[in-house]
């Protein structure tokens, strides 16, 4: 599997998340040889679970793992602290960053600490995380801790 | 509250999870009047589920919420990468932490980044984990991340 195509697999995720109504982003584990481990999305909404991000939703789908040292992580937008610090504690190898731009979380850090890290600039991922952004800012603030009085400071 | 009541309710939770055949690390989030919001255990073995740290359990079990920076994390141990990013990402004000002698994670980078950390140095929390890491190396090593093939190096 190529890059565009793991990265399919992330964005059919987001998509899923955003018919559920919730945020659109997604994210996907694969081994070092294209086999997909696990997929998911954010389930903030959905679940009212502030801790499932997309990242973290593909990494329990993909169960038990012992060694993530050749595993590769698809996600829609750049890794936020939290997941930022999830493939550092395990050791996941690659990053595959659908887009930057609406977001930039842990990703020089992860580099910095030995992490692979490629990004798409995928203007779908764009496309469908600032279209979530713009009818519910307050949501989105929320799942990346922005506190709400600074909600109308967002865009 | 103070820091011996709340690191109370996180040994209970660690203990909680021993009982049900998991990893021994609790922890709870308090808002700063002293309010339990949420609080939980590892759930790796129980649940079969990795993504399930103690201190990601007592976020999850505390809700949605728009403002962590009041809010005090209470952990029996060490927040590894993985919870330290949580806390970041989330702003969460304080981490208390029950020992860091049995592992060491992230707490140095949250200091660096403004959040308050207190070391109980706790001798129930050193007991509870690593009586369990002596009969279960293997499962702790999964737990932080280390491949396998190096469980035998592990005290």
């Amino acid at each position: 599997m190529n890059i565009e195509e793991m990265l399919k697999v992330a964005i059919s995720e987001a998509r899923t998340g955003l018919e559920e109504g919730g945020i659109p982003i997604g994210a996907a584990l694969f081994s070092d040889d294209g086999t997909l481990l696990g997929k998911g999305h954010n389930r903030r909404v959905q679940d009212d679970d502030p801790a499932i991000h997309a990242e973290t939703d593909a990494f329990r789908n993909a169960g038990r793992q012992t060694d993530y040292r050749k595993t590769v992580m698809v996600t829609t937008l750049s890794p936020c602290w939290y997941c930022s610090g999830l493939v550092r504690q395990f050791g996941i190898g690659t990053v595959i960053i659908g887009e930057n731009e609406t977001f930039k979380g842990g990703e020089d850090w992860l580099k910095e600490n030995g992490v692979k890290v490629i990004v798409a600039d995928n203007s779908e991922c764009k496309q469908l995380l600032n279209q979530f952004i713009e009818k519910h800012p307050e949501i989105w603030n929320e799942d990346i801790g922005v506190p709400c009085e600074c909600s109308n400071d967002e865009n």
